[in-house]
């Protein structure tokens, strides 16, 4: 089954469009789990968070850059968390990985072949050969950056481009159209931030059928209603609307995997009432 | 001692600009080591490349992806194969990283505290706020891709571009123009192919101080020379010529570190003649 088919299903089967990012700030694990040593505390809350919100998701989205900081340890705290996602949900590794040709197959058998992982994000700066080794993998999601929710995106991905077409629109607009065109075996993405939907919407009317990862509802404070409206497709699909540090530090006690399930599950239910009301 | 401090004594003492990229290729490891698991083998490999090739070189770059690859034991391997590299060559790690704030600090964290290396590469796409965390280690290295080696390089970095002073110049001069200003601390570089030496020596012009690591010569086919008198800076220092699989795979059987010496003493000298007959 590849990435597109099995993020539907899950999405289906679990009625939700709610991605929880795996972001393990070391600073902010429970109390309880700061006595243990880094790389069992880290595993233990990962775990603890998939099993508390498996049934709320559509997909998991651990970031590499929280493990990669744990040092010599962190891969194998990578994949022990994979590997504790249940096997019908997709595991996205946001990894913004970007390189020259043999160096992008390298990271493309890292995350793909070694770790296992479902899809992939990856930056387009590089151009179409440093994303083509991804592409190769046809049952894999590639999940091209394009319009970024940080503020700092304005520096280049806003500015007025000339494109192949002539025409002048946003960088990020020529980025959309480039996803779009290398989309032939159907297993590319693209991320765009919930910090604007206005740009969403038109990103969604450039690519009809891609899937669009959106972080940055809550903590990072996009309008989540807007958001789901503005990303979804015509069948009320194919947004993942991603969520970390709002899910993973809902609480901060013991009790923090209840914590996290009460807010998948209003997220989820929030994210579908906002589908439903279109 | 900074980077840059540290990037020019050691140029300085051994004479040379030549990095040496440690992208240990698998299927390309010499075959006696082929018969070692394969983190044993990638480490030894590079262990003597580091120490066949350490005296003639300004420093070495070993490449994230090819150390990923290996899996768990990837990021052991990577520790080990900084450690060998002797204290007073500056280690960059070609990582290509780019995220928003929190997770670029965690891949900071990663890079500088956890493996202790000198410099890192950064993709520039996310803008200011996504290379701030790695800017604040003020004595460590930050070098931006600025314009790549690779044929995707033009999908985007050489759109014209409206940049914020008015001006149409191509995505990857406005790059340039911002890598200049975040150069607060000093601590900036940036990648600029080999491939093409008039935009190299455009960008020279437009950023006479900043170190230029310059990719894609030997194995990527750029012209040595041209590349070298477009890209040192008036004192014909600051570039950084990068060669990989010339120098790792210039001999293919037990005596590949000799070969890699003889190809490393071949490069500086040729990059010097470059730099003293401009």
């Amino acid at each position: 089954m590849g990435f597109v088919e099995k993020l539907l299903t899950a999405a289906r089967h679990n009625d939700s469009l709610l991605c929880v990012g795996l972001d393990p700030e070391l600073s902010r694990l429970p109390a309880h789990l700061q006595a243990l040593p880094l790389d069992r505390a880290v595993t233990q809350f990962c775990r603890e968070i998939i099993e508390a919100t498996a049934p709320y998701v559509c997909a998991f989205k651990p970031n590499l850059a929280f493990f990669e900081q744990l040092g010599v340890d962190g891969m194998r705290v990578f994949q022990q968390v994979v590997k504790a996602v249940p096997s019908e949900i997709p595991v996205i590794a946001d990894a913004k990985r970007g390189d020259i040709g043999n160096t992008a197959k390298a990271y493309a058998v890292s995350i793909f072949d070694e770790f296992g992982c479902d899809a992939v994000t990856v930056n387009p700066y590089l151009g179409y050969d440093s994303v083509a080794p991804f592409l190769a993998y046809r049952e894999k999601g590639v999940i091209l950056l394009c319009r970024t929710s940080n503020p700092g995106a304005r520096d280049f991905q806003d500015l007025p481009v000339q494109g192949p077409d002539g025409q002048v629109r946003p960088l990020y607009e020529v980025v959309a159209q480039r996803i779009q065109a290398w989309n032939e075996a159907g297993n590319c993405g693209m991320v765009v931030g919930a910090t604007y939907p206005e740009e969403l919407c038109r990103l969604r009317t450039l690519c009809p059928d891609l899937p669009i990862l959106i972080p940055g509802i809550g903590a990072q404070g996009g309008d989540l209603e807007a958001a789901v409206r503005a990303g979804v497709d015509a069948r009320g699909e194919k947004a993942i609307i991603s969520a970390s540090r709002s899910v993973l530090f809902a609480g901060s006690g013991p009790d923090f995997a209840h914590a996290a399930t009460r807010e998948a599950q209003r997220l989820r239910d929030a994210i579908n009432k906002a589908r439903r009301h279109q």
